[in-house]
């Protein structure tokens, strides 16, 4: 059967289930042979997806897409050395994308471009009939732009995926198997967080490469192209999946529990700035420019379910990197920032801190004792070999993937709840239900 | 000169000083010889200071009060043991202190009773005409609470210090070293908090010494008598200063800064409930009592000049030990949970964690060097004998306290906002200004 025939035949086939989330209509199909995959945007992020895919004995990689000469020839010299057939690539301007998208058979795009192209590029791959849909983080820029898609993808009973790739870090999977045991009783509290000096990412020399500099914008190269403009005209949480993907897994978060509210707090903005002069002179046009964004975000979520989450941004000054995960419960605590763990009953030392390594290793998740070796190579630690993995199960399998539209929705919703907060003088917001009260019901699906 | 004479004719000399600070008039006093003390409040921790008063060659602890039998021969005894002669002992109903506030020539009043008792105290022994008094944290319960304690102390030119000890940690006071000499660059971020499984000290058996139980109140032992109705009645960061004091040093809080608003997320309460099903059977009479105050208490402050406070309180649940301190600034970060310190340009590996102890041991602040022998027995790591003698150089030196009534009001009202956030929903409160605008003015006077 032809996809788009499949397609047709899931259309009929989901008419009539109502509140039912359309991916239940896929779970009997036959496992296909090789995904055909379409990659939209190459730069360093993509060619990492694209290297792990070419890697994969169940994936095509059918056609990509970029309009930067550069990280496009990067990509082909990747395709070429890897010995797999050089797909379709298309060019020429910020749409050429929709051109790609008009390509017959395509069982998959992932996206991996700048924040404000995952919406229109998500929302065109699902226009176009395209059922599987990855995008690299965050899902859109607006609270509009999550409704957008999540409207659509049950419009097109297809499924979007937004690849969080620390839900699958070997110590947050073993930490998750543990949640789901028991073994730190009832959660209560949770934190987490991208606290990453980010200083030399979103300034650099605008050459291959980015040597140290203090460009941004179209002098810049890679990231500083885009990236740092939120950083000078927003201020919020502007990252926080990395650190709210795992925390969401074990806390449940739209099955059977939800964010209700939240509040940001936001310090002075100095790093850029101060970076900036150091690297740069005070007399460099950049030093004039005022970045909007604090060096220190903090946000407060509570959930349904009367837990706590805390977010840190930390992106603008000097500190070793922390995604500063916390899982708290009614029987223990795990750290990551400290590697430790306390668990009653269980660590040997009353009110005493233990290494929180044998638990990882005991509790290491089967994925993980599965695939480790495939994974090491493939970047961040072996977790974007999984990201990539569920993603192209789930288009084997037909069946949804583990992590869904309203995940990504919910979880990269954070940040313009967050802007909206701090705008407010730190008030606190209501999150939207992007499920419709279908959170009550839902089942996670999360390995 | 007597001591009321004194008074009188600080009095006349203040009378034209407007808004200048009262203690300005103390300076060119002579040193007197011994401090007469008087202690309300021989529980636990009022033992722990009188030890600490006995041992000094400086002080006079000449009236101790208490209602409880126990407790007062428990004092008898430590004095006994100490050689020196036995004070004046009052006790029969709550209202004895008003007694033993008729002794003449009182220099300095130490309270440590329960919360509730801190703001009566002090306001009665500034009526009776002492000009030092100090008392156990928190200042007071209520809003009210404070502004009359800030309004009696201006009003009766004394000094009201609140015995926050954990500014003299030796690690904190090596950190605030750093902090002024510029180590930091300009601090954007803090954190601290109470994270201390007390569901042994709220519940116990009510023996003396308390055993394990489930037991407050009229049936339990010390602090669980009165601390654990806090728990029952409130939901609030119960217990902010040992975390802020240190915080608000480094800021310089009412020093040229203040906290402007503050918002407080709270999770589920589960934790006493538990122990006490744990303890004591599910047919525990206790059993039944519902806990108002949630495990996790998180709230974020910020401050005039932009930064931004986090401060947890977490009593209810099994965890190790930590204030969770953290400070951070645009040239680096110390955390105590996991004992690291990070300076951009000085430490050795870029990006990575090294161990805060030597920096601890290099900033030693000259006052451990001093007295670390002399404190190491005093209790709590030595903080104790450092915040009292803190207390008793004022009265000796007739200066004022290096932390005083703007700071255990500003310190301890976070209680009181914090509950009143929590009961808004979580919504962003402002700070009173207790200084009445002298914030800008006033220079920071801790050691």
């Amino acid at each position: 059967m032809k996809r788009r025939d499949f397609v047709r035949n899931m259309s009929i086939a989901g008419a009539g289930m109502g509140l039912v989330t359309p991916y239940k209509i896929f779970a009997q199909h036959a496992p296909a042979a090789k995904v055909r995959l379409g990659i939209i945007g190459v730069g360093l992020r993509g060619q990492n997806h694209l290297h792990n895919a070419l890697q994969r004995d169940d994936v095509d990689v059918v056609a990509i897409c970029d309009i930067d000469p550069y990280m496009l020839q990067s990509a082909r010299d990747i395709i070429t050395k890897s010995g797999k057939p050089m797909p379709k690539v298309f060019t020429g301007d910020p749409h050429a994308y929709r051109k790609l998208l008009e390509e017959k058979d395509l069982q998959g795009i992932l996206i991996a471009t700048p924040w404000e192209w995952h919406t229109p590029m998500v929302l065109d791959s699902l226009a176009a009939g395209v059922k599987y849909v990855a995008t690299e983080v965050v899902l859109g820029i607006t609270l509009q732009d999550h409704w957008d898609v999540v409207k659509a993808a049950e419009y097109h009973k297809a499924n979007v995926m937004m690849l969080e790739n620390v839900c699958y870090r070997q110590d947050v999977m073993a930490i998750l198997q543990m949640v789901r045991q028991g073994l730190f009783g009832e959660l209560f509290h949770m934190q987490a967080g991208y606290q990453h000096d980010l200083r030399g990412i979103k300034l650099n020399d605008g050459k291959p490469g980015g040597g140290v500099g203090v460009e941004f914008g179209e002098k810049a190269f890679s990231e500083a192209r885009w990236r740092t403009n939120h950083s000078v005209h927003r201020n919020a949480d502007l990252y926080p999946t990395h650190g709210i993907g795992p925390v969401a897994e074990m806390l449940n978060i739209n099955y059977g529990n939800r964010f209700v509210s939240l509040s940001s707090f936001s310090s002075k903005s100095r790093g850029m700035h101060e970076y900036i002069v150091k690297h740069g002179g005070e007399n460099h046009p950049n030093a004039k420019v005022k970045f909007k964004l604090g060096d220190m975000v903090t946000t407060q979520i509570k959930t349904a379910n009367e837990e706590t989450i805390l977010l840190q941004l930390d992106t603008s000054s000097p500190r070793p990197y922390s995604l500063g995960f916390r899982v708290q419960g009614t029987k223990g605590i795990w750290m990551d920032v400290n590697h430790s763990i306390y668990l009653e009953g269980v660590s040997t030392s009353s009110d005493e801190w233990e290494e929180a390594k044998p638990y990882l290793e005991k509790y290491d998740h089967p994925l993980w004792k599965k695939y480790a070796k495939d994974a090491l190579g493939a970047g961040h630690g072996g977790m974007d070999f999984f990201v990539l993995r569920a993603f192209v199960e789930a288009i084997k399998q037909q069946t949804p993937t583990p992590m869904d539209v309203y995940d990504a929705a919910a979880w990269s919703s954070i940040t313009p709840l967050s802007e909206m907060s701090l705008e407010l003088g730190s008030q606190t917001v209501e999150f939207p239900d992007f499920t419709g009260g279908q959170w009550m019901y839902r089942e996670n699906r999360f390995e």
